[in-house]
């Protein structure tokens, strides 16, 4: 994943973007076709392998795995593996993601250091590298210019896409001119192999060897193992963190929030509201949620390493949420039967009303509707006589209080049942009747 | 709270009812003020007590608990007890109130006699008496006429309502035709004092001294204390599910949904759904809901013990879900800001705009609206050079695709950043353009 590069002005693309950096420096002619659109076949599969990311990500990992059965695991060794994984972890959530690649709070030099250095021992490759891709992931969601859209599959979305060589044009370029200015960034980018096999081997090594002689435990076990742990776990935020529980936010794109992608990416799973709010320093914004990657910079802030922590406006956060409910809401309701409307039914006069109810139709006008409750009258849940007593009336005063104030649900019912409106049954009118009728009926609101 | 009563036809009352029966006969001259009238004071609140039914709920039930500390438990006893618990709960739930109530499903001569039976041995009056004043409970739920209504306060809901003398002209008046053409109901209703010494203590006394020869414990505990906590838990529909829960149907009076209530009440803790659609045989609709009143009426269906099992078409439930749900959006709705509305926006002409931002205002017009961003630009996920890029233009392209095609949370915040309207800025217009430019970025909906 490491990959170095110079800034080489291109020409402008036709969308406008005038900053794309190659990120691989004369390895690959852009101009030419680039393998990945060939399709593979048996005779040229290896090479649609990345190599070196493979072996970083899956040789190295199993060999770890395999060697781990003939090495005891001593319990320091295994506290220390957990510490440095929390420590590498939040050098890609809270450096890489959070700080670099969406500018969500500003760090001092400090912390700086301290995030390049675990985002190195995470091997994930430079923070440079990682926002860039980052930023076209957001930017291009779900598109073909989305490095790792989940479009193209959960396994793609979680490894695949660096496994399997991507043709550099066809990811979405963005705007880095931010972090080609951070020393930092650049200085990790520049010396990143370095930094890597001192941060991610050398340390554990060192410590758990010189602290307890333990220093094929500290490689393998708090080395490679615990390597291997990071970089699943924080790949899930490209993959099931884009497939796995709700959108509360905005269903028209792939992102989600589940509460087991957060535990397993230190907070990063309320990816929902992380695309719609990208530049929040919270992924999680309910105080019981866990994200102790916001803990951290809120700890940091106090320490005085972090400041200008970025929160989107709780208003817009609610408007969100309650547009996607909105939306829901609106969608259910196409689906269910409201009951013709009235402009599509007969108007029928109240004598007529009346001369068919005396011939044996079981119709009630309630607010200038007809409604026909044959079906229902033995249904009625206030009984038989009640209803039947209102046949060829005008029951709108007894329906809505004057004898029973009847439900919502009531209402909706008799929604169902109409078959005409009544000529002249002007509603508002009959409304006012029934709120005076209404008076001994004194329902307190909740 | 047995009450003996005959049918006595009184005139009409002014709500048009007149097949009012006074319950307890003679006992009380109607026409007399009585004792709940006059407030409570150290001479009379004697009077105001109801002894029958105080005995019956809370001086019996306290003798039991003294005196079982000094009777050993023998588990078949104990196992009895709580088969006899929810056979008196069935009565109660399934019987009084789902079948003699609410006429929710009809049921055969022998399950009758059962349910009766249960009913009995629940000691909480007769099926006629309990079905009258629940009837009046659904009627007129949180009035006046309410017989236990919980604006009186969570006890008085419980037990209150029947350890104080209540005046039965308060209690609001229902049709009870259907169960006084109910042989079981009537003759239940009419030896009702008698079927309590049976069912209540006798049964349980003979079945666990006959049995293993537990004669006194079968009384004190499949007996009294059995009848103590079914009544105690049946109360508590009158109570706890008018206090406790959610109301996902109708929020303008007090019947709420909670699980603890189901729990401790054999499934009629869906309360806010049973006063919507109180002639459904379920009390949940959901599978996964503890309602195992609703699977006995099921299993006695299966087995023709019964048959007619009212339910509510689902369209009609779905219909209320959604109906409070979108009150409950429209509610939050009002508390957010969305914004100025279009109409008190002053108009701009396109020269004035352009003149404007030249002179230093960081203004963007988009779809017609002009925008200030000033305060935002440094805030802005997608970086200071694009935004800025659009001051001064028509970015309603670029904004909605033809860059970056901006989420739903950035249309909100937008709309708050208004100061103006564009002469001659049409939306639609421009609309079109921005489809048409936004050709190469595809986004499958999910
Ligand atoms: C015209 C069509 C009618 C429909 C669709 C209808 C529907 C319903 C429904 C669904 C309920 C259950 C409780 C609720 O949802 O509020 C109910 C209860 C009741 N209805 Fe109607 N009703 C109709 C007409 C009437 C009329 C004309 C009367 C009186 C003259 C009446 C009197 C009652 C009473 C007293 C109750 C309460 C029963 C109880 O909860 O114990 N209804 N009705
Ligand atoms: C006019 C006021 C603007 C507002 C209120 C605004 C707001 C936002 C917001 C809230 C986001 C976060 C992602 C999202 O919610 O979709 C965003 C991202 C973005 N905006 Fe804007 N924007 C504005 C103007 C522009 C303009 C004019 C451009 C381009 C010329 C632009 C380009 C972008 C890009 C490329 C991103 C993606 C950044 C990423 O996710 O990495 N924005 N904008
Ligand atoms: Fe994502
Ligand atoms: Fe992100
Ligand atoms: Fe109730
Ligand atoms: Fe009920």
């Amino acid at each position: 994943m490491a990959s170095s590069s110079t800034a080489v002005q291109a020409e402008a693309f036709p969308d406008g973007t005038t900053d794309y950096i190659p990120l691989r420096k004369g390895k690959t002619d852009i101009r030419k076709p680039h393998i990945s659109e060939q399709p593979m076949t048996l005779k040229n599969w290896y090479k649609h392998i990345d190599w070196l990311n493979t072996t970083l990500i899956i040789f190295v990992p199993l060999a770890g795995l395999i060697s781990a059965y003939w090495i005891d695991l001593k319990w320091q060794t295994a506290v220390f593996s957990v510490i440095y994984y929390f420590f590498a972890g939040l050098g890609i959530t809270a450096g890489y993601h959070r700080l670099w690649a969406h500018t969500s709070y500003k760090a001092t030099l400090p912390l700086k250091i301290f995030l390049a250095a675990g985002g190195s021992a995470a091997v994930e490759g430079s923070a440079r590298w990682w926002s860039t891709g980052h930023r076209a992931h957001h930017r291009y969601t779900d598109t073909e210019k989305d490095p790792y859209s989940v479009r193209k599959g959960l396994m793609y979305s979680h490894i695949g896409w660096m496994v399997f060589k991507q043709n550099p044009r066809r990811i979405g370029r963005t705007d880095i001119s931010d972090l080609n200015q951070d020393p930092v960034v650049i200085w990790q980018h520049t010396h990143y192999l370095k930094t890597v096999i001192i941060m991610a081997l050398m340390v554990p090594t060192l410590v758990c060897g010189l602290g307890w002689g333990d220093f094929l435990g500290g490689f393998v076990y708090a080395g490679i193992l615990r390597i291997f742990f990071i970089q699943q776990a924080t790949f899930c935020v490209n993959s099931l963190a884009h497939w796995l529980g709700d959108q509360p936010f905005d269903d028209r794109n792939s992102p989600r929030d589940h509460v087991i992608t957060a535990l397993v990416t230190l907070g990063e799973g309320y990816h929902n509201f992380h695309h719609e709010f990208p530049s929040d320093f919270r992924n999680a914004i309910e105080w019981w949620q866990y994200d102790p990657t916001k803990w951290a910079i809120w700890i940091w802030k106090q320490m005085g390493l972090a400041y200008d922590l970025k929160t989107f406006p709780q208003n817009e956060i609610e408007k969100g949420r309650l547009q996607q409910q909105q939306k829901k809401l609106d969608q259910k309701r196409t689906t269910l039967d409201w009951g013709i409307p009235l402009e599509q039914l007969p108007v029928i006069s109240w004598d007529d009303y009346v001369a068919q109810t005396q011939e044996g139709q079981a119709w009630i006008a309630v607010a200038g509707v007809i409604h026909d409750v044959k079906e229902f009258i033995q249904n009625h849940p206030g009984g038989k006589a009640l209803i039947t007593s209102a046949i060829g009336k005008d029951a709108t005063a007894i329906f809505n209080g004057g004898v029973y104030n009847h439900s919502n649900a009531a209402h909706n019912l008799l929604s169902t049942m109409r078959i005409g409106v009544l000529r002249g049954g002007c509603e508002v009118e009959i409304w006012k009747r029934a709120q005076a009728e209404n008076k001994d009926v004194v329902t307190i609101r909740d």
